[in-house]
């Protein structure tokens, strides 16, 4: 068959929540019928995973391996795997399956299937020499996108790019970013990319000339604005901001949509959102089609994340600069 | 022109906040080009008007002739005034006027003009025996629709209409209606007429065969039911509730939608949006091309407002019987 099966899989894991990663060697169990074996060549990091790390969410189980941004290369494939060849360069990201039958898998809403499952919750991730993973979850990665700026897009491009299609944003749209980092700086240019105008709301005036370099028309420290002057406001940041002046910004039928996690729940008078018609609202990753239709969008478009790339083996400094809201915008972790 | 103008207009007003209503002699000003003399037959009393009555939101001047659910007849025209005949059945809503020129006005969202008037904000309201109003904000309505029972849709109706067609609630929409009271009562009606499956969540048994009458199919005493089995709540309470509740009986892209005004900010935490990429929205009163589709189709559907009739020298015991929710379900003035 051509296949090259890793015996074991070299990985980093933390073996307790906040613990920094260790060298981590598992049993990959066998290949099922449908899955394959992918050679990760880079995986980018999320704050899902410092999160998870930390146990923020309850429902880290450890030894945890994070990872959920993968891109490599197909090195062995089950017997019933037809769509992606032996060498074929692939990604991976935040779902690892569904069941391909509810109402949601059969629409190409697989992640709102209640059987989903996570790359790196319950399963070992990215932060590894290899993986193995149901193949109809990995996507091949369009020839004009170099792995290192798309191996973000796979759970971040994603989570941003599915809010801007599915509520509408386009060459009519006055959007808004909350939070340059790793996810609003693909949000900007996946915005800008759609045609929409596109104002980022940042805490300093530091990222104004990046954000402008990435498509933003104007550049806002804090909710600062004319009111109803926005249809749509996408939040990146996992802050507790005040949100009533950002919906002061939006004018009817305006939505403020949460890709970030706040911890705090989000406060909102209810006359803000009766007299402008207006929604809070949020979203996850999206489907599988529409995470190709992302990578296709972005690779026609010249979208890039900007990467700080490091070897798997310094994990550790890597994470703790994604922990520090250092990073310019993602950390890659690369296997040379 | 056989206008028969009142010279002066016998209402009822509140002289300060709290007060109970008196009777109150003003002079109507001149009748514009495009205004109507309506001679009041009913008017029903919507919470709102408590609200103005009692200066809950700080916008209340005084005296305040509250009304804003008019049915009449034409007593008078300006000389432009060419779509409404003389002795013609008219309503009156909420809106007074818009501006009829900006972006909003242009599509028929008149309710969203910067502009806008109130009937009874700035304005002698409908607890009178007459009310001078803007023509292009008179409806006329549909003879299959007696005046009693027709009055408070021109606010509660178009309240709880004009969300369950923007947001799609029809064949295929799960819906809930929390609260069974002027609005609520109203909801249950239109939501089941488009199709919908309506369950009715109320604070306790008492209302179920009203409910259930009135076109539910479920009936809830609180937030009880199935994860995920609702696509659309609407919220037409003024009570705080605990809303988290709510939000996980909403399957994806569901909505929980205010109509009502709960006093305090709305909490919601960011997960129980994201996941399902959940809403929760507010929405007005509906502009004027839904106010005629809202007329129509309740004429055609025969939805009808139950209602306790009392004539206008009695306001205020029907004002005490809105104020302690004891209306079943929409108090109405009527002049004989």
């Amino acid at each position: 068959m051509g296949n090259s099966i890793a015996v074991k899989v070299d990985a980093r894991a933390a073996l307790a929540p906040k613990q920094a990663l260790e060298a981590f060697l598992y049993e990959p169990g066998g290949l099922g019928d449908h899955d394959i074996e992918v050679a990760i060549t880079h995986c980018g990091i999320c704050h899902s995973d410092i999160h998870l790390i930390d146990d923020d969410w309850g429902i880290s189980k450890y030894p945890l391996v994070p990872g959920h941004e993968i891109i490599g290369t197909v090195a062995a494939r089950g017997p019933k795997v037809r769509a992606l060849g032996l060498g074929e360069r692939v990604g991976i990201g935040w779902q690892r399956s569904s069941c391909l039958a509810c109402e949601f898998c059969r629409r190409g809403d697989e992640n709102f299937c209640s059987r989903q499952e996570a790359t790196c919750v319950g399963h070992f991730g990215g932060f590894a020499r290899s993986i193995r993973a149901d193949s109809r979850f990995a996507f091949p990665i369009p020839k004009k996108l170099p792995s290192e700026s798309a191996a973000p897009l796979l759970c971040g491009g994603i989570t941003v790019f599915s809010p801007l299609i599915h509520f509408g944003v386009g060459r009519q749209t006055r959007a808004g970013v909350i939070g340059l980092g790793g996810l609003g700086h693909l949000a900007v240019q996946f915005a800008a990319k759609l045609g929409a105008e596109v104002t980022v709301f940042s805490s300093s005036r530091d990222k104004e000339a990046s954000a402008r370099d990435l498509g933003a028309k104007r550049f806002s420290v804090g909710a600062q604005g004319k009111p109803g002057s926005l249809d749509f406001i996408l939040s990146t940041v996992s802050a507790d901001l005040d949100w009533s002046p950002f919906m002061e910004l939006l004018g009817p039928d305006g939505k403020l949509c949460f890709v970030g996690v706040a911890p705090k729940p989000i406060q909102i008078p209810v006359f803000s959102l009766i007299g402008g018609r207006k929604s809070v609202c949020g979203s996850p990753i999206g489907g599988r089609k529409d995470i190709r239709r992302m990578l296709d969008f972005a690779a026609k478009g010249g979208i890039r994340a900007q990467t700080e790339a490091l070897p798997l083996a310094r994990v550790n400094e890597a994470v703790e600069k994604v922990r520090r809201n250092q990073a310019r915008y993602r950390m890659v972790l690369v296997n040379e």
